[in-house]
């Protein structure tokens, strides 16, 4: 018995080409030459994604508790595995931040945790969006969080902190020499700093003002479907998105009209996707959380695979900028792994614990039946009955501690840390010149790859 | 900055060699023409090892804190580091122990929590090692652990549970049909299931028998030393092995002797070697510990690259069972691992309880100063005066569980279990058939293609 491959046959193609010695990129469908560099760079960053994640991830898609029946079919993640990258950002931590990460991959130079593509001494460092911008690219990025946050904001801003997330607006809303924005097409959320009141109380719009610049601003998904020019900027909420398992998925969606708007030009690109909840969903200790947000990550490397599939121009890179949790499958002495069971679970922890503390004790038994339905063992119905007579102003989290404590003991899913850890975390690559990435790299080697794409 | 390849050199001669499309082994200094499949197989087991060790391993050995000054540099698992197995068991875990996981490695076959290359119906699965002998190759095993645990056990032995160690030393000493013993090269411990008395109080002892069938049975380091030929069992200790933290490296050694005495021979050889006691050091959730044992595998896979770099016809495989613990750098919140620290951690953990549990308690601060050199912290403190006072059955586990805690608060190292999980394990090969190895697999993949390439 053995891991099924999820496509044999185009796995084998791959390894064939491997043995061949092809170096040079194939072409595909597309009947032009295949280029010596790709023109375009699609970087995906799963964050807080660790190897825990993908294991887990696995056996939640095949849905069952038990191998005992069948092998378990390897995802597009499996398919496409070509190494590990080191994470350790330049300070006394050895434990990255998703600022100082993100740094690396835009810039290719490590940081200090927290710094949006600064150094220590307070410079700049060019990222790989103002250089394909110098070179006649378009730049891009999509992202599940706001685009001021650490991720989306270290390809296109400067910053000495992460938390200076009204600065970085401030910093999209500007133009160049040329009058042009900054980015082609920027997709995510935060719209709150982007209109908002200063420290002096003014109001400050710079939707308005980008719209003057010609930016098209969009505030839904119905917008973004309609749309047929660039630049763009869609803020599809004031704050954060929602989980995945609370919602629906939308990143595979985002991405494909941003492709579709992307491809009206004949430059080349670099496009940053971020899968941005993952990492929440593991500061949260909530497994079934970063589940259903992995599977919007694999819809999307689905999409993406046969996007790249018809072309032979086109680069994909996946990899997490750290990993976060510290996510076991198996805890406590106990060698199961329950993934089948991870799919009874209707709600992410954090928002069963926010309804929790907003309804009446009495409506919380039905509630718990209908989102955790598993049998609580009378230290957990004790642990809810005393949080539920609780006025502490920790109330929310208490009890969202004690539904990670249930989750953990029925699922058999550990965790070490509500932050993130500092092992080497997993690169993926689709397309023609993936060999760049095998086997074990430090993270700023990826980053270093795109420059000389871009450079050339 | 990037992380330092260790002989870049060495690193881009074997991507080069990929490049040109050289699939066929490569002659190195041997005048022979190549095999077209290997014929010195040397599977090593790193009992344990998850990629987190890895991570782990490559901070400590860097020997800092911090990243602030220089660049990190790869390790060895590093620079050969090929991709990831998955280690599900068949059984409802989907968490292996060293049974199950050993018996696929050994087999290529799947089976269930405790099976020594037996499957739930109760039938032996042939192993690498019969089929070896069957082809006339040599077969051997080196372990730090007894001959008789499960991952020795399951390469030359049957049995459907690995508590059976009396059995299986039984069967290590029965002879085949041409009276010849079913092992040339045995190396380990657990002198205690070779000679012993039976459940009828009859002495039992399989060293005589199988001296006298001529197999040398020798019990020290020296001994193996001065050996000229096979077939040999060395048990070098009653039951298991020191750690290597409170003792000294010995697996480099052992495996230099074995390969001298296989040498001796122009038989082709199959050799497993499980660095057993990462496993060991994962369960006591003592992170220095493994450090230590993985200095020792780093030592034997640098004799192993300096053995094969003279051959054309050696493939080394390194992969683990599954991981241990549930490892992180960094726990609790905190965004450091202090992997400098670790090196002033002077015993392993459960030693340092032993020896605190049988000391006068007057005694304890002196040797906690001299092995586990933290600033203790009240709460510490407490706990340790508490359990000093303890009369209870557990107090060895309660000292423990104390240093454990003590560790991971200094060090940002996190663990979950005590036991196993079931995450993907690395794998890394050094070798001319390497690119067999590249990418997800599952570890019966591994089994597969040592049976291929013995069954040619």
């Amino acid at each position: 018995m053995l891991i099924q491959p999820r496509k044999q046959v185009k796995r084998t193609l791959i390894i064939g080409a491997a043995m061949l010695g092809l170096t040079l990129p194939i072409a595909a469908t597309a009947s032009e030459p295949a280029p010596e560099e790709p023109k375009q760079i699609i970087l995906v960053i799963a964050d807080g994604m660790g190897f825990p994640f993908l294991s887990a991830y696995r056996y939640f898609k095949d849905g069952r508790n038990s191998s005992v029946a069948a092998d378990i079919e390897q995802t597009i993640f499996d398919q496409y595995l070509l190494g590990s990258a080191s994470t350790y950002p330049a300070d006394d931590t050895l434990v990255t931040d998703s600022a100082a990460s993100a740094t690396a991959l835009a810039t290719g130079v490590k940081t200090y945790n927290g710094a949006i593509a600064m150094d220590s001494e307070g410079n700049p460092i060019p990222t790989i969006m103002q250089l394909a911008r110098e070179k006649g690219w378009q730049t891009a990025a999509i992202a599940t969080t706001k685009v001021t946050h650490a991720t989306p904001a270290s390809f296109f801003t400067h910053s000495p902190s992460r938390r200076m997330e009204d600065e970085i607006a401030d910093q999209f809303a500007v133009v160049d020499d040329n009058g042009q924005p900054i980015f082609d097409l920027l997709l995510g959320s935060g719209r709150k700093h982007f209109v908002r009141e200063d420290a002096e109380g003014n109001r400050v719009s710079h939707l308005r003002t980008l719209n003057n610049r010609g930016v098209r601003v969009i505030e839904s998904y119905e917008q973004l479907q309609t749309q047929q020019r660039l630049p763009l900027l869609g803020l599809f909420f004031d704050d954060s998105f929602p989980y995945v398992i609370d919602d629906e998925k939308r990143l595979e969606m985002m991405t494909r009209e941003g492709l579709r708007l992307l491809g009206n030009s004949e430059k080349p690109f670099v496009l940053m996707i971020e899968a941005s909840m993952i990492d929440w969903c593991g500061h949260a200790n909530d497994v079934a959380c970063a589940m259903h947000e992995m599977a919007e990550l694999e819809e999307l490397m689905e999409f993406l695979e046969e996007y790249a599939d018809g072309r032979n121009d086109t680069q994909i890179i996946l990899t997490a900028d750290h990993s976060t949790g510290g996510l076991s499958l198996g805890a406590d002495g106990n060698y199961k792994f329950r993934a089948g069971d991870l799919h009874r679970i209707g709600r992410g922890l954090r928002t069963m614990a926010v309804d929790l503390n907003d309804m009446p004790a009495i409506d919380w038994d039905a509630y718990i039946e209908k989102y955790l339905p598993f049998p609580l063992s009378s230290e957990h119905q004790a642990a809810l009955s005393e949080v539920a007579a609780s006025t502490s102003e920790r109330r929310r989290a208490d009890i969202q501690d004690i539904l990670v404590n249930i989750v953990r003991f029925h699922t058999g899913a550990g965790w070490t840390t509500g932050g993130h850890t500092g092992e080497d975390v997993p690169v993926i690559a689709i397309g023609p010149w993936s060999d760049s990435f095998r086997g074990s790299q430090d993270q700023t080697d990826i980053g270093k790859q795109l420059f000389d794409w871009v450079q050339n």
